[in-house]
């Protein structure tokens, strides 16, 4: 990776992602597969004045070896101190960092029910940190941080130096990273997403109807729900970018009430596993049934999470032409995945795209539809024969989305 | 580096070094470089049964970075809540590992106000987990953890690569790791470091002459002082070995009972800066003068840091012939650098180091001549010239070192 590159990329994470301010506290949460960008970020924030700046680092090897040998019982022990400390930070506003390559199949060859108990104790314990994310004045930015393991899996026909470059070069193109002036790019493109927000908000939709391959959905969305996409901005008016990249247009959909069936389409990378070919049926925002091609096994311990597990969180649209679409890959990472397509997510809802949702109780929210659960997992729903039609309460219908390219014209109000 | 030889090293540093049990919490200190051997030692520990094994992975570029980005309030804050979270292990028993690289000049060009400002405010901040230590039911080991900078510090000739194997060669040998069988190695060395322990005990000294080239030292030892040497035993009966590799007997001296002139034998690495050619004066226990050739503005700057700071707080026995001095190189780290030469420390004793000191106050340990401080800086006095002379409370006077080699025979009582 060029060093030059590579501290653009770092102030795009920094400077556009989190956006840090002179005096912010940042929490950095890192792997050790790319320890270069993660310096040049933490450098970064340094160099914009943070107050202070904790870097946690992480190693899939380590966390395979708890996996591989640990005692039978570490599996539904999440320590105590593990969530005071992430909470004393909360407490103390720590903007947060992540910078993340997928794990793929490290632990396929796990039992998924150790990994199923681990994730349960972990969610449940660190499920009070959630709180302090919702009041919206603590900042966050996920973005990609490349390795080896990764390139090799996108293309498995390099030499590990060449998958590497082949993969930044990737993720320089779709994050505007190779723009002569990248927060220019950044600043455009931000303009385009709030352009499709505000239509969408005027629009205030009661439902959308999903039309596709062995697709025919329903989905009608909570009250007071709210479009967002690209930027986001804290109640001091700061803004920052969650998602690096980001092409979506995301809302709340109404827990109860969705009715239909969908097909993914594109596989879901979960639990160390990856499930081909599935689709869920719902009724009254329940999802009934599903069915899988390949490692179903984990859609249903998916499912078996908690009640919330079983509906609707998030709701998203992505053109099918977006910068990731037209990579042509499946990069096996949600965060790129998920802005090459539409797709809805099974579990917890924003409270962000609740309109007052982040001074809102939980409680309060959930009886506007938002679902509430401790997982939070995207699947695709996009394609090149996506139809979604937009109904407002006084029965117009608008096309949104027509083979899977948005048909809406924002200058239109 | 050889896997077999890696899995050896870490089952030596697990297995003999903390001695994990079934059931025990155990918390391992890494950097990112070597991250082969901190995997090993992770999964080992898990493999020995550990109950929860915390791993937090340092990196010297981003604590470098910290020192030349950050505003310059930042080096006067430690956070509470790292505090908490170590207290919280502690409290819960976690034994430690420690796998350090020395980090060097890293810090060579930063200003030594900020490096001393920082770990001053660390060293506060982190004041009340030592007892948590004190009470020695917390095991601990030490080992090194190679990286290509240390390596082309000590062989700077060779390629990275090259030099990296030789570090290694270096570590495995005087690890006792290419022993046929490593842990009877370590029990046979255990069982000579006791017997000298023994023989020191039984003798009950009063002071210890000093004398070599530019060196007259008479150090009186603490009341109820403790030679040790070798594994340690908890309350519970469990032995373990604080560092790997060890060569030293140690004791504490009387903090306010030392009096004469010191000259270092070894180069002092501490604060990103190397110390050469130095030396102290003593007046009942106090460090009254010092000088040094290079960098003694690190010397003034360490003796400032408290009162104890200016007086010993251990003193440490170490044959010429050990192997790590047979090596004939100068490791920049202390962990081996010390168990190549009799040394000293100024700054804090180890409570173990007194008969009943565990158990006691510190107060009441201070009472008994054993020194405290925020630091313990070890520096060598070891050599082919050096003769230390044993004085017991009845006036009758005993060779200890002969030209820097043991003249006791333990077998005598």
């Amino acid at each position: 990776m060029d060093r030059h590159l590579l501290k653009k990329y770092a102030e795009v994470i920094v400077g556009i992602g989190v956006n840090v301010q002179a005096g912010d506290n940042v929490l950095v949460n890192v792997g050790t597969e790319s320890l270069e960008l993660s310096r040049a970020v933490v450098r970064e924030c340094w160099r914009r004045g943070a107050r202070n700046v904790i870097t946690l680092i992480n190693d899939d090897d380590i966390v395979l070896a708890r996996y591989e040998e640990g005692r039978d019982d570490v599996f539904d022990v999440f320590p105590d101190f593990e969530v005071e400390y992430i909470e004393s930070m909360m407490k103390e506003k720590y903007h947060r960092i992540a910078l993340r390559a997928p794990s793929l199949d490290l632990l396929g060859h796990i039992d998924q029910g150790k990994i199923q108990r681990s994730q349960k104790a972990a969610n449940i314990a660190l499920k009070p940190i959630s709180k302090y994310m919702d009041a919206g004045d603590i900042k966050w930015a996920v973005a990609a941080s490349p390795s080896v393991r990764w390139a090799k899996k996108l293309f498995p026909n390099c030499s590990e130096e060449d998958a590497l470059n082949a993969l930044w070069d990737q993720i320089v193109s779709i994050c505007r990273i190779d723009a002569d002036d990248p927060v220019a790019a950044w600043a455009e493109h931000d303009s385009h997403l709030k352009a499709n927000e505000r239509w969408l908000n005027e629009r205030n939709f009661e439902y959308l109807h999903y039309e596709g391959p062995d697709t025919d959905l329903i989905v009608q969305l909570a009250d007071r729900h709210k479009w967002l996409g690209g930027s986001s901005v804290t109640p001091d008016g700061v803004k920052y970018m969650p998602n690096i990249p980001t092409e979506e247009i995301f809302t709340t959909p109404h827990a109860d009430r969705c009715t239909g069936r969908v097909k993914a389409t594109k596989p879901l990378v979960v639990m160390g596993k990856i499930v081909e070919d599935f689709s869920f049926t719902f009724e009254d925002g329940r999802c009934v049934d599903f069915d899988a091609r390949l490692n179903g096994d984990v859609i249903e311990t998916l499912l078996g999470m908690d009640e919330g597990a079983r509906r609707l969180g998030e709701i998203a649209l992505v053109p099918h032409s977006s910068p990731v679409s037209q990579s042509g890959l499946l990069f096996h990472s949600t965060l790129y995945d998920e802005n090459a397509s539409c797709h809805f997510a099974l579990g917890k809802a924003y409270a962000e795209a609740i309109r007052g949702g982040n001074t809102m109780s939980e409680e309060a929210r959930r009886e506007l539809g938002a679902n509430d659960s401790m997982i939070h997992i995207d699947f695709m729903v996009g394609g090149p024969e996506l139809q979604v039609t937009g109904y407002r309460k006084d029965g117009v219908s608008v096309p949104v989305l027509v083979d899977g390219e948005w048909a809406i014209d924002p200058s239109a109000s």
